[in-house]
């Protein structure tokens, strides 16, 4: 089941220039930074009440932030939403129709097991599926 | 001060259409349903843990969704933040030296005073912030 929206990521060009611009807009100086290298990424999330703000800059032109902001612009690149059962929560939304990027979950940051679902199912909406990891994953 | 993110506008084509949609995806069938008619659109929002998603199509073409969907088609359109002091919270964001869309608060959906920040001032992102409507506003 879908719990919560944990998360926002927005894609940046220059990862320090955004933690200077949303620390200024949110009153935040203390960031958690971590790179994800098989996604080509090092993020700067803060928390805003219980939802994360995920700054996401691009560490290799091949990443899918590098292409998203060649196409788009900076801006909000995708909602994590919250699940308390991510393996069968990813079966459901398959089962309705909506097209699965992850079949199986993958680890994120955050120490986060998660698994991305197609904009083209979601309304335009690239929409991450996210769960703790546990001492076996 | 800015105390989370109180929800999350989604620029849509046809409000019954994406209300399915996002309905299946989150198990929701309950909406809240309203016009705002000075922006020229209608709402379908749903609560998804304390962040509300709100699902916004346009009632007419000139409609500030109507030309998002235009230019970039469907997808996430602003994030909005609860500001606890929304005039000084402005205020304070415009001698931060972002620029306010809405130099002073107006009546938004769900009872709420509003005020857009411009997205040239925040890395690409449409921030509202708002605040619950009191009886003298």
């Amino acid at each position: 089941m879908i719990t919560n929206v944990d998360h926002l990521g927005i894609a940046v060009a220059d990862l320090d220039k955004a933690m200077d611009t949303w620390g200024r807009l949110l009153g935040i100086t203390e960031w958690h930074r971590e790179q994800v290298a098989d996604q080509g990424v090092e993020i700067a999330s803060c928390l805003i009440g219980n939802v994360r703000i995920e700054l996401t800059a691009a560490t290799t032109s091949s990443s899918p932030i590098a292409r998203f902001i060649e196409k788009r612009g900076e801006g909000i690149h995708h909602v994590a939403l919250r699940s308390d059962s991510l393996t069968d929560d990813l079966q459901e939304a398959a089962d309705k129709g909506f097209t699965l990027i992850d079949k199986s979950p993958r680890h994120g940051a955050h120490n986060m097991m998660i698994a991305f679902l197609h904009p083209a199912s979601t309304g335009g909406v690239l929409v991450e599926y996210c769960t703790p990891r546990t001492d076996q994953e």
